[in-house]
């Protein structure tokens, strides 16, 4: 393995996992009248390896980076637009800011590429690999040099970060065809399955993303592994996310996936580390085209689906309050025994 | 109409409405990218009359009785449950205690007709109209004058209560058969697609109740309207709860309904008032059979789908931040002009 891939291991741990089921089924509850909330339990007290999970200064990242491939006519916002959302997601009002006050959630943007020059402040982490990716249609969206420096560049932001809890965003105009590449290179999905309509394609312009994408799959045809796929599709901020992943699996931090782009991140993670979707908690099933293949590839039953295709984190801020119900659930319910309910009778 | 039902007008207000979507529009997203939040955005704003929304003091009240029909064995679990599942409530163990105290929600259980005796104490409302309702296989459930009575009370105990919005719970071992008969009666549909295992039975005691709740149904074959039905199958924390409901929907409270149960009590009050829909946020789909068909009958697009089947109110805990992000980023979300982000270009 290359020596920037951390090794993650098994979460596995049945007396855990027994225990904390144990624990779940005493609550003064019908058993499993808490539905998925309770597999949620159960897979907080695994990856934090202990009965009573508790969730501590949760951490939102925004990865943001521009792409060469939107000169192709890939999406229905301009390049532009990253940057001035970047001031937004700084200046607080982009929903993911609106959010992530609400629930306190410690919101850093990471600029791993914006074709633009931040002056520093506060929130802002300044960690650009280029201005920008290449045109992937012509070359390889970043070097070799550049896809292994925003990795190690995830893994090292993520190192400093205090708390338990990584929620992922991103932030990129033209990254869902980037995710999209990433998808169909590494899943096998024909390319059409994995294009949507982005921030609102019409139909003629789906049909004309998903004709340039399978052009750029054509043209990286020998880009199969997922170093080489991440570099040749980018996006420097979809690679720094990956470092992020693995470096948060690594420390056991809970990771909650946001939507399309977050989850072709963990999709390259995993490709390199299977056991980094242990610690994942995918937030919502987006409205992009492509997200429900994904996530059913990952195998991942995701918290919400609420028609959300906006990105920046917001999915994962909706869905922070269901973890840290599952989270006050198992710690303050009552069971059977300690509240005086009577237990069910054999039917 | 019943001098006790009040008339719900209609919200329609087209003016409203179009200056809802227009704010909605401008905030910096692509159109719709919200999704099912954009549509909760514009239902509040409908509800509350303005075009900034804000949630106050919500009062989430467990609605409890017990059941004259658990003697037929349609319940897993024994009747003495409700009065210690109501000590849990107010002691703070239970999940929906757990999740209103998150979420700083104030709870209060309503005794609408518990068959126990509880020491007054804060957070209990002693509403009792009855030490349990009948058994509905041999006589109505309760008489008119009890029907009348508890319709009463809840509208009486809603009155009292601050604030703008009322989140719906409910407890009373035997309510999910009350709930069925109610909507095989009101909505046609047959008694079979209508019940399910409530907390928990197996296949025979699946097959059992429902050949209890058919006897029932055609015991009461002349029950046919809304107040006849309520009467005939019960329970008292349904009918109080349908007071309730009657009442916020009048002085236009958002109501965020539970799962089977709560939505039971809203099927008769739509029944009555067809409006109340309007105010109306339904929090869930739970897993107890039926739902899924009750909420489709009322045209009700959940916002959770976490395979929830507890009641108490749980689910419309758990969705409640759901409905707080939805006024944080309708009043606090940038637009395109504010934060200075280029819109989309025409593709």
């Amino acid at each position: 393995m290359h020596p920037l891939i951390p090794s993650i291991e098994n979460l596995h741990n049945l007396a855990l996992a027994e225990r904390l089921q144990l624990r779940i089924d005493q609550k003064t509850k019908p058993l499993g009248a808490l539905g998925q909330l309770e597999t949620l339990m159960l897979r907080l007290g695994l990856i934090l390896n202990t009965e009573s999970p508790q969730l501590q200064q949760p951490q939102l990242l925004v990865f943001t980076g521009d792409h060469g491939l939107v000169k192709r006519g890939v999406s229905a916002y301009p390049s532009e637009v990253t940057w001035q959302m970047v001031e937004n997601f700084l200046g607080g009002g982009a929903a993911v800011s609106v959010l992530a006050r609400q629930h306190g959630i410690d919101l850093s943007v990471v600029d791993a590429g914006v074709a633009h020059d931040f002056a520093p402040r506060m929130g802002l982490i300044s960690r650009k690999i280029a201005h920008g990716t290449q045109d992937s249609m012509t070359q390889p969206a970043m070097t070799h040099a550049q896809c292994e420096a925003a990795i190690l560049a995830g893994r090292e932001v993520l190192r400093e970060l205090p708390g338990n809890a990584l929620l992922l965003g991103e932030m990129g105009i033209g990254n869902t065809s980037a995710a999209a590449l990433l998808m169909s290179r590494l899943s096998g999905e024909p390319i059409a399955q994995c294009t949507g309509r982005g921030t609102g394609l019409d139909f003629a312009g789906l049909e004309h993303k998903t004709q340039v994408l399978a052009d750029v799959l054509a043209h990286h045809s020998q880009a199969r592994t997922p170093i080489d796929a991440l570099a040749a599709f980018g996006g420097f901020e979809i690679a720094m996310m990956t470092g992020a992943v693995l470096q948060a699996a690594l420390e056991r931090r809970v990771i909650v996936v946001d939507g399309f782009i977050s989850s072709s991140a963990v999709l390259v993670a995993h490709a390199l580390q299977p056991h980094v979707l242990q610690r994942c908690i995918f937030s919502h099933r987006s409205q992009e085209c492509g997200h429900t293949l994904m996530l059913s590839y990952m195998n991942a039953e995701p918290l919400l689906q609420m028609q959300l295709r906006l990105g920046e984190g917001s999915g994962a801020a909706l869905a922070w309050p269901l973890l840290m119900s599952a989270c006050h659930l198992l710690n303050e319910m009552a069971s059977f025994a300690s509240a005086g309910v009577s237990e069910s009778s054999p039917s």
